[in-house]
Order: structure tokens, then sequence, then C-alpha cells
């Protein structure tokens, strides 16, 4: 093609040039921007146009209109001052790796496709093992392995459906069992994969799973000729990062014959600080484990860490060979082709983010910013405590604060609207039963004590 | 968190503006590289250390690392000598879009989390409706609509759960039928949704859909007692992007009432051109669609397109409301919250890079870049038709090329081999029924006439 069509190698360095500078001001200025966007509905798509252009524009038009038309309607989850929903972090080790991954453009469905893609995935996922204190058996070298995929919700329909498929009873009479605070994904990917029955479990006065409760619950269904086939397990759930007992869970799954899959999706990037790993005590005895570094280990959206204690029924349920894909690699057995562990076939390099993030920060780097977080959220916890305007309304054994306001659900209501409507802070109202809660999730990549600091100020005098 | 332990945005403008060299340089010799990695199983994984590092780690010695130990595992997708499989595309203005998108990090799983993210997709979903002369029905502002997903796979997989809850009979008793050279994805779908049965149908003597077949199978099915659910329908098939009847196939489906499913994965970017359409002939009677920018439409992975003729079955199967995504936009009903439309809730800011691609080509562009390749995909089967030595195995409606040797398979086979291991080319090859067969694949971003000649060079030497 002629080069006018395309962009020319020169041109892409000197427009990638002005992009990494737009993304570096943009880090720089963030901390200034309102947090959360003010457009109304409508408002960005009524200033695009109807149609797509059918001439070329100059690169700068574009670049016009990202900061005129799109940058008001964005939500700044990078923002210092973000503390809704959980953390989504990037950095720039990671950025950089995923510019590197981009330029490359392989596919790394099958081994043959792009060997490195694969081996490196291998090693990283092999490395967050032992970083993250998982048992050894779930390392590539033994029975189990990992592989990366997009999102909790793929990896917990993928367990879901290996389940399903190891399940020695009709589809509609299998069973889910979960907490009332397991995250959705759960209940999604159960409609997905066709399972008859999901049983929303009551949870204690921590907000964790009662065991007795689900043991009722188990022995109800089987008395209905229903069969028990699957149970999630959740350290750190979305509402208050409670923690369910993983090894008194994975104790009922053994005697009743069920999957017991684990969603650390926030709290696993804790577990690299050995401090907090009793909360995953009993992963030896789990079937699955799912993990999201794109939430609070400063790895971009998307990189779930999915891992499975024995590989082969996950294989069994999910690999299908047709002839273009044949080729010797693969039919030797010698290699992994990862498309065999997960719903799609076509898959980007996303491993060279995570080893750029691991080697910029290092494991005791990592370790120092997950306890800087903790320690912020714990200061935090300790002067809402202290103060008889607030109560905790939940533990915080990692970094989100969960918190109401003592003059009822209508009081938090109105603070946790103050706080977004403020620009300075972004926060996640949310209820627990009948109680309106703020959810107060330290994690951003920049937030640092002082930003915790000008939280409490901005709490103290809107409430 | 002291400046030490992240990257500052000084350090990654300077870190950016050597990536950004980095895959500019990259661009300007992978001409030269050979295109399959020529490393054993295990290679790679063998040079990096079995533990990630404890300290920190100096960002040239990750770069060093990269160029050295991961890159001779590269096999380059993005070499103008590529002919293998289907492209993926990627591009100087879908690159710069990826960064942008990364760089802001936002997730669009909802309006609220980032306005501007669900209505710039809105706008480019909506824009391609028009560009690609699908049924208008399926804009937003019909009762149709599309999303981005990341891959036809997944697009396949929530079609087949869709239709399922559609179905008025119980899974295991719901048939799926496609033709024999449908991709892999479907059947994999299928066994994710549990479907009882696949059916696998005979194709004529183009590889299309044999309609007859498909008839009589379903009459049997009917007979004993089953109920025929989804149909799927590719335009392009993977082996040979042999195109089945949509209106044909479409009317048997509403007779039956089954859902109709069309997989335009690679073709569906052909149909910018208007002279590509008739192929597509049929669409306003069929209820969901895929295509893939990403293969053959200048945009990196993931960027697949998946249209409904009718959304709210789609959102009736897909949507699940917990405490702590509610907010005052969703529950309005004025926004669209894209998480409803597909499996995962975490979503990237994919339009982005679309909107780059097609605001730096425009549609005009597009037409050059897939017509040019059309084009050569032409000439090279007139020269392989006109020797002796080959022949065509398969019509070639779009840009891939499937010839055999007509000394048989074993030299077929030989013949991939050679071309492969010249380092010069990557072609894919496969089976129809008996026959050995080589797929050229012409659709590389930077594939000229002169990359086509020389690869012609090569068959006829190494034949």
């Amino acid at each position: 093609m002629s080069g006018d069509l395309h962009m020319s190698p020169d041109e892409f360095r000197r427009r990638g040039h002005e992009m990494v500078d737009w993304v570096a001001d943009y880090f720089e200025r963030i901390e200034q921007l309102p947090v959360i966007s003010r457009v109304e509905p409508g408002e960005v798509r009524a200033a695009l146009p109807a149609a797509a252009p059918e001439e070329p524009e100059p690169f700068a038009a574009v670049m016009r209109d990202l900061d005129e038309i799109i940058m008001p309607g964005i939500t700044h989850w990078q923002s210092p001052h973000w503390y809704a929903y959980f953390p989504a972090n990037s950095s720039g080790p990671s950025l950089l790796g995923e510019m590197a991954a981009a330029g490359l453009g392989v596919q790394g469905m099958l081994w043959a496709t792009s060997p490195a893609a694969t081996e490196l995935e291998t090693v990283v996922v092999d490395w967050m093992v032992d970083l993250l204190g998982l048992p050894t058996a779930w390392k590539t070298t033994g029975p189990g392995g990992g592989v990366i995929q997009m999102s909790a919700s793929d990896s917990t329909l993928v367990a879901l459906v290996t389940a399903r498929e190891q399940a020695a009873a009709p589809t509609d009479t299998l069973v889910v069992y979960a907490s009332d605070q397991t995250h959705s994904s759960l209940e999604k990917g159960a409609r997905i994969a066709g399972y008859g029955h999901v049983r929303s479990i009551a949870t204690d006065a921590e907000y964790a799973l009662d065991l007795a409760a689900l043991e009722q619950t188990i022995a109800q269904d089987r008395d209905a000729g229903l069969t028990p086939a699957f149970v999630a397990v959740t350290v750190g759930t979305t509402a208050t990062t409670a923690v369910d007992s993983v090894r008194r869970t994975a104790g009922i799954a053994a005697r009743e014959g069920m999957w017991c899959h684990v969603d650390a999706a926030y709290a696993g990037s804790a577990m690299i600080c050995p401090e907090f790993r009793h909360h995953q005590d009993g992963l030896e005895l789990v079937d699955s484990y799912t993990f999201n570094p794109h939430k609070w280990m400063l790895t971009n959206f998307d990189c779930n860490l999915y891992y499975v204690a024995d590989r082969r029924p996950l294989l069994e349920a999910m690999s299908i060979l047709p002839p273009y894909l044949r080729n010797e690699a693969t039919l030797s057995g010698d290699v992994i082709d990862y498309r065999d562990w997960h719903v799609p076939l076509g898959r980007r390099f996303r491993s060279l983010k995570l080893w750029f993030v691991l080697r910029h920060y290092g494991a005791e780097g990592i370790r120092r910013f997950i306890r800087e977080h903790v320690r912020l959220a714990d200061e935090l916890a300790a002067r809402l405590e202290a103060d008889d305007r607030f109560e905790l309304v939940a533990p915080h054994p990692f970094a989100l604060v969960v918190f109401r306001h003592t003059d009822g659900n209508a009081a938090t209501s109105e603070l946790a609207k103050r706080l977004n409507d403020s620009g300075r802070a972004a926060v996640t109202p949310t209820t627990l039963g009948d109680i309106s809660a703020i959810r107060i999730s330290i994690g951003s990549t920049r937030t640092t004590a002082e930003h915790v600091d000008q939280l409490w100020s901005m709490i103290d005098e809107l409430a």
C-alpha cells in the first residue's frame, strides 16, 4: 500500500512521543481534575458525528476531540483521590509492557503461534505461586497450573463449567453455593453455565459465609434430590472485604464431593505480604483460585490469574483441536497451548506487562506498596472509630474501610453524595442488608498519606 | 509512596519515548526477521529465572531481556510476510489509541464509571452498522445494538447462552447446527453453554453449508424428540473463507424457531466495500452477528464487535445488578451499561482505538486497504491456476487463497514446510477432508504487491 495510507514508522515515532507526553501530562495533572465526570447522559454522544468520516482526518483533529469531547466524560480511575469500587491500578512499567505487547501484536493462542508469549506466561504465573504463598502443586511443574485471563468473571465461569463437566448428575439438578456477599459474577457465571440452582447463603456478623447455614442448605438440597456441585469461597468480598474460611469450606466441599473455588480477586494482591496469608489458610484443599493483578498489583487491566490444582479436568472441559490449529509442538505434548485454558481462542501477550511490573518493583517494592495502603486504611478507620458521628460497619482486614454516619441511612447517603460531588474524591455508596454505608477503598497507585488526610478532612467537614 | 518506588511521570516520559522508538524500530526491521520463531520448546523458559526478583531491577535490564530472551521466541504476526491463519492487524493509529486507553485506565463496566467510554463505544458500533451495510435496526437507536467484546469466541458464547435462555425446552434436548467448516469456537461455546447436541452438517463442493443436509438433520432430530435451537451461518470460513447462505439458512431458522447467528469474524471487514455485501444478503433475518476489526481492519487485538437484532433477550440473559453497582444513571434507564452485554464485568476503553483507526484512515482508506489485498489474492490465485504444478482447492471470495500441489498431499505438506522454514513466509498447512492444502491469507497491514511477488517466487522455486 502507498505510504500516505498507513502511518509510517517515522510518523508513528513522532505521534507516539506525543502520545507518551499526553499520558505523562495526564499523570501530572490528574490530581487536579474532578474525579467523577460531570457529563449528563448523551452529552458525549451528541458531540460526535452520526457517521464515520469517509476521508482520512488529520491526527491533530483526533487528539483535539480526545481532549475536548472525550476527556470531560472520563471518570478518573487513576486519580490518587480514587476510593470507589476497588482500585484499577496501572503503573509506568505496566503501561510500557502493554505498549511492547501491542507493538508486537502476536497471538498467543498456541505455543507455536509465538513461543515466548506462552513461555513467559508460564514463568510469571509460576513466579506468582511463590510470591503469594499459593500451593506449589499449582505450578506448571506440578499437576496444576495458572493462566492469564481477562477478568475474574471469566475465571469463575471456567471453574463453573469445569465443575459441571465433572459432576455426575444432570445440570439442572446441580447446585452452586456462595454467601450473600459473593460477587455477582458467580451468579452470572452459574446462569451462563446452566446450573439449575444457586443458593445465596447467609453470612455471620462479619459478613463471612455462615458454615452452619451452608451445611443446612446442602442437607435440604440433598433431601430434595438435588446435587451439591460447587461452592465459592471469597477472600475479600466486594462490599466489605470479608473473608470466608477457606479451610472449613473446602472441608465441607470435599465431604460433599463439590468443586471448591476461591475468589481472591481483590485481596490476592495482599498475599505477597506473608502477614496476610492466614486469610487464605487451607488453599491446598481447593480446586481453583482467581486473583486480579489488575486491581491492586500495579498492572493495568486486563490481567486476571486463574489457577487450578489439577489441570486435567480443565483441559478436558475446554480443549477442541480443529485441523487448522494442529501443529507438531501441540501434538508432541511438550508445550502448553493456553487457548485450552479458557473461553477465547485469541489472546494478547499480557504476561509482558506483569513481568515488567514484577521486575521494576521487585517483590519488596510491591510489599511496600500494599503495606502502605493497609496502614492508611487502618489510620482512617481509627479516625472514624474515634469520632461519634461515624461507625465502622465491618472489619477492615485489607485496605477497604466501610462506615456509616451514626445519624442513619439518609445522613450516610448524603455524605457519600457530597464527597462524590466535591470533585475531590470518588467513593462507593452501598447497602448491607438495611444499612446504607460508604466504601473507602484505598489502593490507587498514587494515593499517599497526604491524599487520605485530605479525604478525612473532607469527611469531617461534609458530615 | 516515595518517588523511588513508582516510576515518576518524567521517567515514564523518557522510558515511554524509548519504548515508542523500540516499537518503531521493530516496524522498520520486521521485514528482515525470520517470520516464524525458531526456538525449541522450553528454550525461553529456561533462560528466565525460576523466581521473581525480590528487589527492583533497572529498566535497562528488562529491555535487554526483552531483546535477548523474548524476541527470539516471537513469531512475527505483524510481518508483511505473514500469510498464516488470518491477519491480526495493527496500525499506528490503533496503537496510539491503545496507549491512550491504557493511560486513562478507566473501567467502562457501567455508563456511570466513565460515561465517555460507554458513549464512544455506542457511537463507533453504530458507525460500523452503516460502514458495513448492516441492518439499521441493529443500531442503538433501534431495537438492536452492538458491543465490543474480546473475541468472536466470546460473542458466539453469548449468542448461544441467549438462545438457550429463549428456548422452551430443557437444555439437554437442545440442538445446535453448523457446517463442518464452522470455527471451533462454536462447538466450544455450545459445550460451555451446556447444549445437549451439536450437529456438524456436511458442506457442498464449495465448502458452504449444505441446506438439504441441514433440513434432513433437523427433521431427524425432531423425530427423535429433540429441539432445534441454534444455527450458525459462517460468512468466510476459517479453512477456505466459504460463504454459507445467510438468507436461506435464516429462513430455515425462522421456520424452525431457531436462533440464527452469523460468524463473519474475518470477512466482516470486507463489507466496508459494497461489492462484497452480496455475501451477507439476508442479515435482516438473523438474530446475532460477530465480526473482528482485530483481524483485517487495522485495529489491534482485542476488538470484536457483537450485534443483536433485539437487545432485550440479551439483557435478560446477561444482567444482574448487585447493590455496589446500583447508581442513578443505571436506575433511570437512560444509559447503556455494557457489562450487561457480555460475560466479564470489567472492560477496557477499546472503542478508542477503533475510533482512532476510523478517523485516521477514513472509510475510503480502509476500502483501499481491503481492495488491494483482495486484488493481490486474485493475482496470486491466477498464477497458481495457470501453473500445472498447483491447483486451487476452493473459491477465493476475499483475500485467502487455498491451494495444493498436484503431486498430492506429501508434496503439498513439504511445500508448506519449506515455505515456513525459509523464514521469509508464514503459511498455514491444513486439511480439507482427505486433501492437504496450504492457506495463503493476504491481509497483514504492511503486505504489498512486492511481498506477494516474493512469495510467488518462493512457491515457484520451492515446489
